[in-house]
């Protein structure tokens, strides 16, 4: 039986368990990344582990989150970043170079590597092959530390592309047509990985718009062939040596199969506020917008851009419209500045940001109170771009730039034709000389902290009985965004777990964070998909530090419930989902935590109430990772073992 | 006798009053401009008024400090000037189009033109011949609804221009050289017209910077002549039809004669925290240096920036040292992309950030904690930065490129041969288009306001006798930033007087707010040169929503005198310096206000001490305008007689 690519890389990588759907594999971790938002503590994590180098092929720290270095907290992490890098054989990049997973794709991602990265939109690299998933900040830091991956071995599901795009459909709308149809909870345990005769018509940076946005399906990682495409973008990026094919057997077989027919395409975009609210563009047409943004990691490659300005070219946006731009990387904007590319842009009256986040993780960019902005991005969670009752839309490049334009939503049949599909030129520029490559030995490196770079507190162990209230009671589709907003003012307390749990749910209830204080801890009710969004185990590690020691849900987002286990606090699922009604903020429960064993039910007591069951998806080490108070706790007992 | 520019311009200009040094004048204005921080209070003053058009002959509204645009409040605001600006017949630039000093110098600022600004950096202006001047928002208001600006009549200083600048030397020292002979208070009262055979080997761009820089001697303003090499930038701007010739009377008299030999001078440096603290960049040789910043209103011209990319060209920044340019305008950015600048400038390193005031107003880009910053810009207060205990250096771009490259300070003899002086090419790209320019009738124009544009209060007028006690007691050369910080958080309400109010003090004193608001009202106690700095009016409009009524110092600085008489708080100055020492915080003070009379001293009894003598220097008009409870009420007052 021939394999797919995901079970090629796998198979390769595997150190522990069986690859059959749901097994607990452990898997070598080829390549890391973080970024600044999640890296401050992934870095502080990997320091408290206590080896002299990370253990991996490559490790990359890249500072692109929070740039803006509003007050000495965030310049201070930047630094942190950059000195521990130096000292622990990491490679830095420093904020304004670039947005982590365009840079990483454009020189460090490699087909057939593993890569795991602590940001939710890691499977960017995907697009070249690479077997790339996001996780919690610890699992890099012990990844770093040369420690196995764990995950639940996932079914691999083969998404058939036949046909090609035309006209103004775009990569973008092969994975919002995804999310149309699957819903971000369909690809929960699964890996997208894209073949047939259309992968060959797509380009390295629309199939890494495809991989990156796959996040929003709730999947493990996409992944894509590395064919002569593939090859061809290496050239053009000077790194042809690094290339290598990687394609499914013939005979291959996939645990479930999805047909997209590319020619089928039309422009398609996500409604407010779920990247699965998805609708051709033709039927919003006469809805004014009064914002839109291009770039993030989903598409700010030179693509994207030049294709932006080609049709920006010669006009002039109506005032009533923002329109931002913030390219991938420097390698991105010095191409465009080489075409001559910058000056259309600017007499468009388009803004040009930094080469950075930006605006996607609300890091300006704001819209106007109950303001329509058009998005190039990955997600459109309510409040995400910091202004609560913004309506926000996710669509590609093409259709983001004519809605500009129009300043208003417009049938893409009134949009004229299309320009022809922007390739790379023959040649990029390398920008390979901005990153800051670590000496051979770092031990002399002194690694410079600021006063808001707080270590990590030791956690408890799991009590035996835990006796406490709900403290809160939160609806289906929880974003990590409601249980700790992104933000420059919040985001700069990244490496001060303290400061910033005071922000825990501050968007939801305001006295959610005295409530559970005046209580000295509490349980957290949800509903379907708690947790899904980005990857920051700030949404664990700080719940963790105000007491919270169980979430009781109806379901969980995967990297979430991960970093929920990594830092203590239990996972239960509620067998009835009717139960969910019965519970109330306040409602006072008993859960004896010696009664929980893997996959089993047992029974909560409900003060004045009927009892509830729970279940738990929890592994034997999982459970034990949670009994030991966290993962730091679990492998520091293991190593004195 | 022949008259020199300033009193030409005065002349032709004046409505009321004696030109005679210190006597009260009332000018026509022809032109003002407004910049966001600002201008939300200005605009909604000028609503107040009544008026269905401004009067003046040209009114821009500015969209340059706060830009970043986090959370609704800030985009809010720019759709607010946008659409007032629409409506009332202002011409509106957006955000990121560029600084309004420098936008303004570029597009509309014109020889023999008075120009009041609500930035106190507004003299930018006179480096092509007009009578800039900082104003608080209130007066710009006013001055749009046709009224005249009251001034006290300056002193005019005749700067003699002799020699040439040579080597590394730039614009920027010689304005650092001043502050140097001169300090922060040296120009109180005060125009700095420059003369000589030494004017014209200077640029425009040069001129700007000078005049630009003046502000930090507490002038009125700083003038060039209008002279061909003005005429020639005007050609390039592609407006020479608005040049006009404005030169001295051979036999024109001054108040004051000061003399600088440009030949004799090298780079200089501002030493923290103030710019008058100024020495020879060599005499700082081995500093490190963290962080480097390029731009503000001072210094982003295009051959402020072109000379940057000339000296980086083909070099790396060192890892440890961050270098920001904000270029001024999309002018500016347009002539770097087109000759090829924008690649070299990110080749090096170096961080491109959005056409705006950026780090200059703390707007991002703060440096590390403790970390040695140097800044082309002109203000270098404590913690103005975003960083408390930031050591911020103002210096020339030819300078703090060169430290930047070198991450640290060194002797200019040690940066070989300076490169050529940057002119402008014999044309510059137009970006008159990104202006927003009003209706003919704005009548039908829809005002968008957000939820956090709050209108002005109505504020009571003075009581007979005001008992209170001195609620903060501070020292010498208080700043606006000390009174109210700058900042996103912050700046993002400057629409809203009782939630900025907060923040009064704040990094002086945390507990003056509550302090203040518990005793219902109070008074502060100050020492020389209270209020230099930025035209901020929120720094006068704050205290008064707190409750001050009246400011005790040693002296004031001119705008921030200007400002608090505008809201109705009395300045009283202190007859002995020495009972400075004899009041502390929570004195209780009781002031017989039926009592005050121009120029007259006058006793405040101190409960439980001797009584203090103050005096002040109030014109019976402004007297009578405290009195009324501040400006607004003293013009509908006069309006309703």
């Amino acid at each position: 039986m021939g394999e797919n690519i995901t079970r090629k890389i796998i198979g390769a990588h595997r150190l522990s368990g069986e690859m059959t759907p749901g097994s607990e594999i452990g898997l070598r971790i080829d390549q890391t990344l973080t970024q600044d938002a999640t890296g401050t503590m992934a870095c502080l994590q990997f320091e408290a582990v206590g080896l002299d180098r990370v253990q991996t092929e490559l490790s990359v720290s890249y500072v692109d989150h929070n740039t803006l270095q509003m007050g000495f907290r965030n310049p201070d992490d930047h630094r942190y970043l950059r000195t521990m890098a130096a000292r622990y054989g990491i490679v830095f990049s420093p904020p304004g170079t670039g947005i982590c997973h365009q840079l990483h794709l454009e020189n460090f991602a490699r087909p057939g590597k593993t890569l795991i990265g602590s940001d939710s939109h890691t499977p960017t690299a995907g697009g070249v092959g690479s077997l790339a998933m996001g996780a919690g900040g610890l699992s890099v830091a012990l990844a770093m530390a040369g420690e196995p991956y764990t995950i639940s071995m996932p079914k691999v599901v083969r998404v058939q592309l036949t046909g090609r795009l035309s006209g103004w459909a775009a990569g973008k709308d092969v994975i919002l047509e995804l999310l149309r149809r699957l819903t971000v909870k369909g690809g929960v345990g699964k890996v997208f990985e894209f073949a047939g005769p259309g992968v060959a018509s797509l380009t390295v940076p629309e199939r890494a718009t495809i991989t990156n946005m796959g996040a929003e399906l709730g999947a493990t990682t996409s992944i894509f062939p590395s064919d002569e495409r593939t090859r061809e973008f290496f050239r053009i990026m000077g790194r042809e040596d690094e290339w290598t094919e990687l394609v499914a057997d013939a005979d291959a077989e996939y645990d479930e199969t999805i047909e997209i027919n590319l020619s089928d395409l039309e422009p398609l975009v996500a409604q407010p506020h779920m990247p699965d609210r998805v609708v051709p563009v033709r039927e919003l047409a006469g809805l004014p917008v009064s914002q839109v943004a291009i770039g993030s990691c989903t598409n700010s490659s030179y693509a994207d851009l030049k294709t932006t300005v080609q049709v920006l070219q010669g006009r002039r946006l109506p005032p009533e419209t923002d329109l931002l731009v913030s390219p991938g990387s420097k390698q991105v904007l010095k191409m465009l500045a080489a075409e001559g590319l910058v000056e259309p842009l600017l007499d468009a009256g388009a803004r040009l940001l930094e080469c950075s986040c930006g605006p996607c993780i609300g890091m300006g960019g704001s819209p106007v109170s109950q303001g329509v902005s058009v998005r190039t991005f990955n997600r459109n969670f309510e409040g995400r771009s910091g202004t609560k009752d913004a309506q926000v839309y996710l669509a590609s490049p093409q259709t983001a730039v004519n809605l500009a334009l129009a300043g208003k939503f417009t049938d893409p049949a009134e949009w004229g034709a299309a320009p022809e599909r922007v390739e790379l030129p023959q040649t990029a520029p390398s920008i390979r000389h901005l990153f800051i490559f670590p000496p051979e030995n770092g031990s002399d490196v002194e690694i410079l902290r600021g006063p808001n770079i707080v270590p990590l507190e030791k956690f408890d162990a799991l009590p035996e009985v835990i006796e406490a209230g709900v403290k809160l009671k939160v609806g289906d589709d929880i974003t990590t965004d409601h249980i700790l907003p992104a933000g420059a003012q919040i985001t700069a307390l990244r490496s001060n777990i303290p400061a910033i749990s005071q922000y825990i749910f501050s968007r939801v209830d305001e006295q959610f964070v005295p409530r559970i204080l005046e209580a000295g801890g509490g349980i957290i009710l949800g509903g379907e998909n708690y947790g899904q969004g980005s990857s920051r185990e700030h949404a664990a590690l700080g719940p963790r530090h105000l007491g919270v020691r169980a979430v009781i849900v109806k379901s969980l987002a995967r990297i979430h419930r991960a970093n929920l286990v990594n830092f203590g606090i239990l996972p239960l699922l509620l067998v009835r989902p009717e139960d969910y009604d019965r519970l109330e903020q306040d409602s006072e429960l008993r859960i004896r935590t010696a009664a929980i064993a893997p996959g089993a039910t047992f029974e909560i007591e409900v003060s004045g109430a009927e009892s509830v069951d729970v279940t738990n998806d929890l592994t034997e080490k999982e459970l034990n990772i949670i009994k030991a108070g966290g993962l730091l706790n679990f492998v520091r007992e293991a190593s004195r073992a």
